[in-house]
């Protein structure tokens, strides 16, 4: 998405503003910050499909009593390694930074802790949960599942989610691994931009509804009938539909939530579920830092084809981003996002975003 | 492939002329039935890659003393949930089994065990692990890392292996959710395959040494660069690239084995890395396999896009193989595998495998 370089907004003010939207709906401050940083976090690596762009919607839902802004979550049941949490339909962000808490805690004694909830709510990107594991030194990976878009190989219709993955791993000299992929090919997102620009997408995104590959950005954002990673049968799209049934066993079969096509649309009590794992390195073979720092900086140091475009390992995009985001002095949200926000400003009598 | 459906060796035969072949070389009575077991099951199942064809390399390998027989893996580090193994440059097979058995007992107190490995050798299909854990009611979960083939998205040369997931899902009644999925679009088998039938592969398996896509399947097969699951880098082939490390910081980075461009071609002392996850469904929201089951016939009986092809889940081709077995009254070898091992029984001094 292109970003209007006029208008920059200090990661403070845009966090400000969020925060004030949230208390203005009924959160407490506590979760209020939890949600706007989760999403603030989101902005700074680039991934604006889970940023700020969420805000309107999060606001609505908490205006129809579709989240609870200030449930906190419970345990059902646990042993030392693992928790079942029930997150009482409160923020995702809230749900899911408890759940990883809890993780980490489980693997601190023992080495592995496997939390996973139902009755949560959309909670962000899957990559933040990792990130929260990281920075205590400790591997992380966690999965949601999510309203239907993914059509199964063979099939017609939807009846999973994206399903994303989120799998981070701490390196040395504060690099990292952060994985963040959904187990489609494309996400809605990337189709929209096609859409906007008025250009096709690749053939292997998405269908129509007559089953067949679908190029135009139109009728395949109307249909919202992604394929799995992979694509098509021929090039192993069944690995990526087995990929989403995986993340939604952790995410939902395990824990009780709703599942594969039992999860609603956005805009209804979700009754999502989530699963967090944090593993400790310490008690694994000694030197998994050194380890995967130099199997980064292999990757990092490749030849690649095109010499305009290094070979990346995951997080490496985001941290560009962030890196951009310090030297603008803030975040550069499109014009859209600012309408929007003015509205939301006035709508709920808050003071308005400034940006410089 | 395609399979002579003259010639049937019953299940019992093909095991008992694997099982004399590893005793030729040295191995005992116990370690030559979990191999054998291991590679019948991949074949039992249709995974041929994994199977029999596997015996004469795994014989040379052993002939050559590059792996020892009758290793016992031993405990280098525990907790109540997690283990590091040494596999003491034993087969594979016996290293996972171990390790799984290791994970479930875990799992059976503590609700997960998580296992990893070093000084293992080539597993055998990933699946075979979940599988384990499904027969005692867990959810299992299994990889490994491996010769690499597989080109990181945007490099000209590889870096990782195929690195595939194994992980299994006990249902009502017998059913159960089986993937096995490499992180690369398709196998460099499925390539000798076309190559064999002279035909093409489609764009998105396989780079030249140029960094292009290859549609020549003899040049792919010569060249040995595998693309990640996704394919391209429009398709996501930075997906599949980022799950591959995924499955490698789990099997070598955690376990101090070799791992990424350091894990040796087939042939040498592979020092390979494994990981094994034993999750006990009681730990969670009662019913795990109630909801399992009715995901999975959802799936089965969605409408599909060719009424011939139906909406399949990961296990269902290899129910139908196994279906097929049964009908036949054995597995179905090419007459090349009948010839290899004629050679083979004549080299061992072994009583040769007889066909019905």
């Amino acid at each position: 998405m292109s970003r209007d370089k006029q208008l920059i907004t200090p990661l403070k003010e845009a966090r400000r503003f969020m925060i004030d939207c949230f208390k203005a709906v009924g959160a407490n401050q506590t979760h209020a910050e939890i949600v706007a940083d989760n999403l603030l976090e989101a902005d700074y690596r680039g991934h604006y499909t889970h940023g700020m762009n969420r805000l309107e919607k999060y606001i609505k839902f908490l205006q129809h009593g579709l989240v609870s802004p200030n449930a906190v979550p419970t345990i059902d049941k646990e042993t030392e390694a693992t928790a079942l949490v029930n997150g009482n339909n409160g923020f995702g962000a809230v749900v899911g930074q408890y759940c990883m808490d809890l993780a980490i805690e489980k693997a601190k004694n023992i080495g592995i802790g496997l939390v996973v909830c139902h009755g949560s709510n959309h909670y962000g990107m899957a990559a933040m949960f990792a990130l929260q594991a990281i920075k205590k030194g400790f591997i992380g990976f966690s999965t949601t599942n999510s309203p239907c878009l993914l059509v199964p190989t063979r099939a017609k219709k939807s009846a999973l989610g994206t399903n994303p993955i989120g799998f981070g791993v701490p390196a040395n000299d504060g690099d990292s691994f952060v994985l963040d992929t959904s187990t489609t090919v494309a996400a809605l997102g990337k189709i929209e931009i096609q859409r906007r620009k008025g250009e096709p997408i690749p053939p292997g995104w998405a269908l129509n509804k007559e089953g067949k590959v679908e190029t135009d950005a139109d009728i395949a954002f109307q249909e919202k009938l992604l394929l799995p990673l992979g694509g098509e049968e021929i090039n192993a799209g069944y690995k990526g539909y087995g990929l989403a049934v995986f993340v939604d066993v952790l995410s939902g079969i395990l824990s009780g939530s709703n599942y594969g096509p039992k999860v609603p649309k956005f805009g209804t009590v979700e009754n999502l579920g989530q699963a967090f794992i944090a593993i400790n390195p310490q008690v694994f073979a000694p030197g998994v830092e050194n380890r995967m720092s130099d199997l980064m900086n292999y990757l990092r140091n490749m030849e690649p084809v095109d010499p305009n475009l290094p070979v990346l390992v995951a997080g490496d995009p985001s941290r560009q981003n962030m890196e951009k985001v310090h030297r603008d002095g803030g975040l550069s949200y499109v014009q859209n996002q600012h309408d929007t926000n003015k509205k939301l400003a006035e709508r709920l009598n808050v003071a308005p975003m400034k940006s410089i």
